[in-house]
């Protein structure tokens, strides 16, 4: 086992930890872990939301959780060498849970409190808890439903240089500003600007603190970077190639999923956990103008979880509440097949929020299948049957 | 093999075939086949566009492709005792290309004349011609690739009732008169209305014909039916639900594709081609409501071609122009990842268009990755190396 | 489709086809169809019996088989500028069944009639009939199951040189004055030496027929030019290497199976049926001793039928009748593997002669898990549970 | 994670563990761990030769090893209600690695002690030792090859009967006595019969120990129980039903394996580490009669490592040494296809023993591919070529 280079104290919040971590995006955090190209190490996380959520009956602690702490990050990890526009090569040796926190969670935002992608349709708090046994989960609050975690990081990636920061800034502000779609509904809100309450900056020095806890960008958005992609396949066994901005590259991540479905539908939609990271990283020189790079580019490991049967559902851009036809919308299609599958589900027994949970977090796959054919995109929606412990199929 | 119940004489147009197919949807198209429940059967097609685009070196026949004549169906199949409300059920036993016709085409289309995913920054049209040699295909015009086709329709469904039909109409009428997104090019159009020129309603009497033809819905995007929904996993094998909204079912199918890559993003982006199809059909009466059926649902075959080894780009909701954010946009969000492989596959010397037309027909896969992560949508494009006949792996 | 350079007439038996092809290996037998390297071309193949198997339910016509008569092959191809140790690359394009003989069979041996790997314990002939449906098959005598085929010929390869052949003759011939191993039963033989009845060779001069008769080896092994080698995963997408003996390489091929498990085990085990094969040819020049080559390799196509869920059982290398001990014996132990197999089958519902075609010819995985583990050799059969209409799971 | 009912101490020899084991079959060995239908726990497990083998560059503790000291086992568990004839459902939830013991060994034992498959080529001892890189594994002793493990136990199963071990005794040593097949090398012996010598049994009464010890089957041979069977495919999320022949079941396990190719070729061909096991019980009372069970049945889990490509070996039932014609023989026949493949990979650099040790321990397949084909066997072995860092294709 690689060396465990950030470790965590599960019973303390990420600002008291002994080394603490990060809650922000900033070029001037402090990288607390050094390496070099060529090591192998060991990270260990907190879940997302650093601890405020129990493994009990109750969805008021999803109801009731303080959004300006997430997410709690590790790092930044320094890698010696590293300069703006390499490329730092991770790969993700393996992922697992902490001993004694072998659990995760799954929640549906309250309406109230962010809410998520159907939140018009299930507009209160609810969770479900998972037991992890080895690769396979299963959860008291979904029966009938089984399945092999594909773990991964839902956010990593490289600080951002001051210039790429202010981008960032100046653009979610703009929107802001401006408006969203029209099909837009008032929750979730349009973006997450610079916040300062219940930043965490990790070791950066007091008096630097009030500017960059201004200045700093919120966790929540996948951006160039990568960040919070919330990717499913980024899973044991990847290689990631990241964009680098600043000198040392100052790698960080957390909120670790046991499992995802495509999109994590429900925001807090993964099963979420603490656990640890083990990494190696390496340097491309230059990598990210030999190579054209924007975002970052992985290759998926070659272990994630088999299955050979799928029931798939479609959807379509029409808004499902007024008839509205969208222009190419695959937004407005992901939600219609999503829509479809919990309405095909709740034939089998299941609640409408059980079946929205369950999409979130079991391995589904969502396609973007067409996008091209005026005025309609189609997207997919692909169930694994092999998740239930019944047949599923029509009869 | 089955015996074939709709024949195709590939020298002749579809309105001028023996039998007649059709390439608008209304209820009032006449079957030309009758099956029963239980029955195996072979169906012809032609390409999509009616043979109007050649096996040549020459993309001016894309350019000024006659569009009003597509989609040319085949069809409509009556499956008796098929009732509204029943749902159809339709294997998919085999697809393949017709003796002496064993090519396929793949187009850009022309800003002038529709565009596509990516017009604006490939305005101009271009072509590559594939062979089929078994079950790979290659081409003169993207060299060093190759790879096993996921042969599908690209279009099938069954005939909209009269309601649904005005509905389609109506909501696409009132896109058109209100307008799209804001990021929207000029090009490609909102909506196909209704048109009658060059259309063809298989048997339907001379009398009826300009009446049905004014209220016909255009066969271009995918609707509840089904339609031309460009999934690349319906492939051999499958096993589709259909909803069934007239008697008889009438169901017709066209726009075969020996590969497509996820969203067809060049929109003539698929290998298309003529072909057959065998299908199986059977009925579960009363089944919509049963299953709470809105769309078609499918279970994809066992034989589609396996791949280990992707190469996985990310794509924000950012405009590649302007640097605008949109909000959860997962249209904007695919088109950047395509972008972003596009890039990359330049730097190992393809050209932009020749990647675009590879990122259109082979078996890529578009990912809906995270779509609740304000305001970014996360949309990945996975590229199967296998198909490369050299490493593209970063270095 | 490419062009047909060896076409069948399924009315006639193989010798009085128009172009004749062959039931024996002999270097002297000439070839009927000319080709270059880089050439893709059609051959079409008669079942291996000739046509003696009927569409019925009548065994009789298994157990009186004519076994001097098998197996009959298509070819030989020559391959201009092929010569002793170069590398024959045959690509397998395609693999289908000839236009109205969409159907295979499956048989038992009769005990008198040259048995089969369990003859011991199912001595009477028996046989199933399947239906092709495209990809998938079923059959009117082992209800409840239905698979994608993994279509391939059972044998195929290059004609040995003279002195290849000496060594075939003289070993084989050497077993059968020796005897085999002491758990032989009396039947299957120990071996098939030459024997002039039936003999058919092509177009080989009158002069020479009763000479080369004499010598030429039958078909019934595998061998060092590969041959019947019954390779289940040999499919669709292949690339075979095989090596060169005489100049032209004259390289034939049948026995085309639908279907077969690993093993073959009922020795006429697989879907048989006639068919065509679309092939592509190059050459490597000088690669036998390049590579070291001594038996074919190849590398499999990527459209396998893919399941996710298979029931594994373990045999080892202990008489099933006497209890005896055999020394790290694979065949017994993978005869085990299968009896454990069929009793398990009877126990839902199936006989034991219906679960021994099934474990013949469905996709069944036969592994030699474990050979060094003295004195018990473990193999493993692992039967896909996805061709069952039902659930074969314990419970 | 679930609670340690068997804990190893590294630095001790199994039989000087707190709780030892045991290195014998036998049913009076007293069961250690008790637990219930339903439970879940975790079993630790030192290697198959209870720390015989350092890692270093020196083969010399391979030639050398003791292995009367083999297998040393964790267990026996007794299963609360567990009676002769049901059968115990194991479900394998996780195995993994020992902190701080992450490394495994691969050996060719010496002509001079035991030997192995190919010892007639290989005479003298050789190691690899490997790295364990979270899911992947690579070795300083043979260069360009990395790879993803598939770990398992390579022994488990429920203690025999009195009446099912004295049938074990009898047989083996009718073999011993009567002696092996024409081709059986004086390297490996026959068999290994009850050895009293550093026998291990757990906490049995000293009073009763050297009876039993002289009445205990050694571990070495999978027999009706699995025990030994060194499946690479009884991996993470594998279910096992297993016989249960005493009361309490006495379920046992070790011989922990990171990866192995199928047959173990080299006998101490896996790699072999010490480690845990995350397992849950259960019972179908009555179960072996029911489902006709004779060995155990098992199926495996959703995430073993998926490769797409494989280069395939044949190998026919000849000697290589001779040119021997064998009847069907399935040993010789696998044999040759690992000589094939050994000759073929020193064309790419790797000397015979890197390959050997290559072929035992990574993913390779072997299958029984045609077993009817008399006089000759076709076995096959399939080889990942994703496991190397450049191309073996030929070319």
């Amino acid at each position: 086992m690689p060396e465990t280079l950030f470790k965590i104290d599960l019973t303390k919040p990420m600002h008291a930890q002994e080394v603490p971590g990060h809650n922000r995006w900033h070029p001037e955090i402090p990288a607390v872990v050094n390496v070099k190209p060529g090591d192998s190490f060991r990270i260990e996380c907190k879940d997302w939301t650093d601890g405020q959520i129990k493994n009990d009956d109750d969805p008021s602690d999803i109801r009731d959780v303080e959004l300006s702490v997430v997410h709690v990050l590790s790092g930044p990890i320094r890698v010696e060498g590293a300069e703006p526009g390499d490329i730092l090569v991770v790969d993700l040796l393996d992922i697992g849970a902490l001993r004694g926190d072998e659990w995760g969670f799954t929640g549906i935002f309250d309406r109230e409190n962010g809410g998520g992608f159907l939140t018009d349709h299930f507009p209160d708090a609810a969770k479900a808890c998972w037991d992890l046994q080895g690769i396979y989960t299963s959860t008291r609050h979904i029966p009938g439903v089984k399945f092999a975690g594909i773990t991964h990081p839902g956010l990593i990636g490289c600080a951002p240089s001051a210039e790429l920061l202010a981008t960032w800034n100046k653009r979610e502000k703009a929107l802001v500003d401006k408006g969203g779609p029209p099909w837009k509904p008032p929750i979730p809100a349009l973006a997450e600007l610079p916040n300062p309450k219940n930043a965490v900056l990790g070791t950066l020095a007091a008096s630097e603190f009030d500017r960059v806890a201004a200045e700093a960008a919120r966790t929540v958005p996948p951006r160039e970077h990568g960040g919070n992609c919330d990717i499913k396949n980024l899973s044991k066994g990847s290689r990631i190639y990241f964009p680098v901005y600043v000198d040392g590259a100052n790698l960080s991540m957390g909120d670790i999923h046991f499992s995802q479905g495509d999109g994590e539908i429900s925001f807090c939609g993964a099963i979420e956990m603490s656990g640890y990271i083990d990494l190696h990283v390496d340097l491309i020189k230059g990598g990210v103008e030999k190579y054209g790079m924007v975002n970052p580019i992985f290759k998926p490991g070659p272990v994630e979880p088999q299955y050979s049967e799928y029931l798939i559902f479609e959807g379509i851009s029409v808004d499902e509440h007024t008839g509205e036809q969208y222009y190419l919308d695959a937004h407005v299609a992901y939600r219609r097949a999503c829509l479809n599958a919990i309405e095909y589900l709740k034939k089998f027994g299941y609640t409408g929020e059980q079946a929205y949970l369950l999409l979130s977090c079991a391995p589904v796959e969502g396609r973007v299948s067409g996008i091209v054919d005026i005025p309609n995109a189609c997207c997919t929606l692909a169930l694994p049957t092999g998740i239930f412990d019944k047949s599923i199929l029509p009869t």
